[in-house]
Parts: C-alpha cells; structure tokens; sequence
C-alpha cells in the first residue's frame, strides 16, 4: 500500500472540472488550475464541445495537464428510434477521450428511458433498462477496446436510479465486469465515487474484489446532512460524514496508483468564485482525502 | 400465490398514520378513515402519545379498526450516556405495541448518533453505528419475544444512511435476521416499504429469501422524479416510477397474507383536506396496487 501521506505535493489531486463548471469556460478553468498548481483534471464532454475538440487538445498540452478520465459516456437506456444515435454517440465519446489523452472514459449507464435520453418513450421497467446497460456496454467495449480506451463503469447513488444510472452499487458494477469481460482482458473497469458508495454496509468487501487492474479512477466529494438536492447537493470533503480517507486507503491497498479526482456538483460551491474554490480544495485535499 | 385483483374490496388496505399526519389527530384520522370505508390503520408512536396510549386504545377498538402495524422502535446507535434511555425507549415502544394490539412493531434502526438521538456524541463511523444496531436489536428481541411482539426490520433508502438508517438494504436485513434469529423462531422479520428498496437490482432474489414466516408487513407509495426531498418528498402510489404490483406480488407469491399499507411522507399530500387523500390512496390502490 501506497504511504497516503506521501501524496500530499498535489502531483495526485485531479480536479474534476465540473466542480467549476459555471465559474468559466475550460480554458479559464485550466488556467486557474495552474495558478494554485494543480496539473490533472479531468474534463466533461460539454466543457470540451463548447470550445472544440482540438482547442480542447491544444489548452491541455500547452499547459502540461495530465488526465485522470473523461466524463462520460453511456446513458443507454432509450427505444429503437433512438439506439443507433446512441451508439454513434457514445463512439464519439471514445474519440474523444482518446484524442484528449485521457485514461479511461467514465460510464454513467442511465436510468429509465425517459430521463436518460428525453424524448425516449417513458417505462418504468428497470429490469429492461439494465438489460440494455448490459448490451449497450458490451457493444460499446468493441469499440472501445479497438480504440485502446478503457471504460470505466460508475455505480451511482441509488437516489440517481431513475434519472441517472441502473447501475446502483459496486456489487453490480463488478457482476457486470465479470459478465462482459471474464478475462479481465478487455480494458473495463471501475470508477469509484465514495458519494454513491458510502453508505454501502459492503462496501470495503467490494473494493477488494476490485482489483488494481480494474481500479481505473477515483472520485471525491462528501455527504451533507441535511442533502438539499439529488442532483447538486454534494459538499466539500470534510463537510460531510464519509470516511473518506479510509475509503481512499482501501483503494490504495488495491494497488491503485492514479489520482484523488474532486468531483463536486454543488449549488453552493458553484457560487463562489474559482480562486475562492481551488484553494479549499487544496486544503481539504491535504487534510481529509 | 393470493388472486390480487380479489384484494380489491379495501380489506387489505390499511392507512399508516403517518400520511395525513398534518390533517389531524389519531381520532380525526381514524374517524376519516371510517367515513372512507378503511378498516385497517398502522399509527406512528408520536400521533399515540399526544392523545395517550389508553385513549388511542379505545379509539381504535371502538371504531374496530386492525392494525397493520406500529410505527416504530429503534433508532439504536447513539453513546454509552444516552444507551440505557434508548433501551427503555423501545422497550415502553413494544409495551405499546402490545397494548394496540399490533401485529408486528416496525424497526428503523438509525443511523449516525449524532442524528439518530440528538444529543448524542458525534461520528462518521457508520460500520460502529451497525453494530450497535446488531448489539441493539438482539437485546431488543429478548425484550419483545417475551412480550410475543415480532420486531420488523425496515430497510431504508440509502440516501438516508446518515440520518436514519444504516440499514439500507433488503440483503442486509436478512442477514441482520439471520445472524440474530438463525432458527427463524424468535418473531424477527422485515418491513417492506418499495420506495425504499425499488432500484436495488437484487430485489426480486432477496424477496424470494424472506420466506413468509418473516414478511411482517408491506407498505407502498411512489418514487418521484424529481424527487425534491429526501425526507418529505415521497409520491401517491401511480404518480412515480416504482412497479409497486411487480414487487407486490412477489411479496404476495411468498404466502405473505398482510396488509397492503399506504405511508406517504409528503409535504404536498400533508397539505391537502383528508377527506380528498382518502379517496385518492382507494383509487390508486385499487388501480396500481
């Protein structure tokens, strides 16, 4: 296991950039990143589509950023009129992530249909919404293996189940690795968020049976009583009640080298000026991650 | 497996107190319920103490209502200041539920002390919080299974881990059940609300495991999206995404022979007359229950 003390210098704080994501644009984010000397993010599809592809690129390397993942593709759930546009969709997704030099591609799967890609025809057969998870990820690793990009399946807080993800605890994620790709060969794997998970009684249990090979990024954010909103009512580490840290050393002890990635989608924390921000991050990076 | 479109008279209807909790005392209620045509009620502890438990008592046998339940014992984890109060709390709970005559007393188990029993000393120690809830429950059953009152364990939506349940799931529960009670003989079972446990994509599997000995009793309502609050947000059956007669009935296909009971925690069905909630919770159970 990797001395978490030792991390402290930032080289393994990644800043989601979502966390910002109504201070600026992404150029102004990658600038501010390098003002308080934080040197990984990892960018949203949006973020990237709003200035181009190749702008994208060329900020990233001009300022030496290094990536710890690309969000997201997947929200598979949807009807026949719709699924080749999904497909196509979620390719692009993986081009993306490659030309960007990403790690892996984070996959949030979907829910119900309606809520995941609107305009689908509503149903509140969760089953069948798994079942297309399962066919849509295993189609989307063709493409993604070929391209040499891992993908990086994200179990979602229950909350999420209807509007975001089917995919609701580790357990599932690692049935489903286990299902699509016995062999371990293929480049699937996990992205951990200890919000979604934190609350799971087997939790640690299901970090060991990760494994370091599908150990491919790690979030971070906490928990606030009370939880004002689903969606973007997520605190900053320290503020909340998870025990990150020793959620962080359970992953560690897998073997996972990559970095601590802040992924804070908050109302709150949106309203305050990024130079106000990243120093907080810091901080609480040092202190409780 | 019970004919369900047989259930359809409202025998098995049963109102929990909880639902038009803002509309009026236990007698308003229960007069309401009457004029409805609703036999069977399940009260909440606070709504028995306001008016007392010997006058709730006669209430309810004088409009010859059933119980479906008794709403609820637990809330385990708090400090060794406060632990002698929360063991003779929920003793006095199924001392009161005896005296209703309640079929079973539902046990939400809490979550972080700090939360559970304000007051208590602080933690994020979630994993400490289950095992006083362990400790809890079998000193609790000592208590009850002498009194002859079956404990039901409620799993809870994870989003409510921290502030009133680290008991978050159907699995857990049975395992709960199964180390305390491995004989199936002491009266300890599960509450089955659907809201709580509707996204957890081993549902139908572990339904199959409660066998009906230990399926104490099943409450319905729905999931809404946009669920605006955790606490308060719940919806009238029909108006969300829950597949309440798919769950219904593998509870039913269990031999369960129970009631179906309506709790609806809902700041908009709170501020609606009681006499146009009623009407709406027959219809809705006579339509998608």
């Amino acid at each position: 296991m990797r001395d978490l003390s030792a991390d402290k210098d930032l080289r393994f704080l990644s800043l989601n950039t979502a966390t910002v994501r109504k201070q600026g644009d992404l150029p102004a984010i990658l600038d501010a990143a390098r003002r308080h000397g934080i040197s990984m993010v990892s960018p949203w599809r949006d973020q990237v589509h709003e200035i181009g592809l190749d702008r994208a690129v060329r900020a990233l390397r001009g300022g030496s950023f290094g990536l710890s993942g690309y969000c997201r593709g997947g929200l598979f759930p949807t009807d026949d009129t719709h699924r080749r546009e999904v497909r196509d969709d979620n390719r692009r997704a993986v081009d993306e992530a490659v030309a960007l030099g990403a790690p892996c591609l984070v996959i949030v799967v979907g829910g119900l249909p309606q809520f995941t890609r609107p305009g689908s025809a509503a149903s509140r057969n969760l089953a069948d919404a798994r079942a297309q998870v399962a066919d849509g990820v295993a189609e989307m690793l063709d493409y993604a293996e070929t391209a040499g990009m891992p993908l990086a399946l994200e179990p979602i807080h229950p909350m999420m189940a209807a509007e975001r993800s089917c995919l609701c605890t580790l357990r599932q994620a690692l049935d489903l690795c286990d299902t699509i790709d016995p062999h371990r060969s293929r480049g699937l794997g996990i992205a951990l968020d200890v919000y979604h998970v934190w609350w799971d009684a087997e939790i640690l249990a299901q970090i060991s049976r990760i494994g370091a090979d599908r150990m491919l990024t790690l979030h971070v954010c906490d928990w606030l009583v009370p939880t004002k909103s689903i969606l973007t009512g997520r605190g900053m580490m320290g503020d909340g009640v998870i025990e990150i840290r020793k959620l962080r050393a359970a992953v560690e002890a897998l073997g996972f080298k990559g970095a601590c990635e802040v992924e804070i989608l908050s109302d709150e924390w949106w309203s305050r000026p990024i130079d106000d921000v990243l120093p907080v991050i810091i901080e609480r990076y040092r202190t409780v991650c």
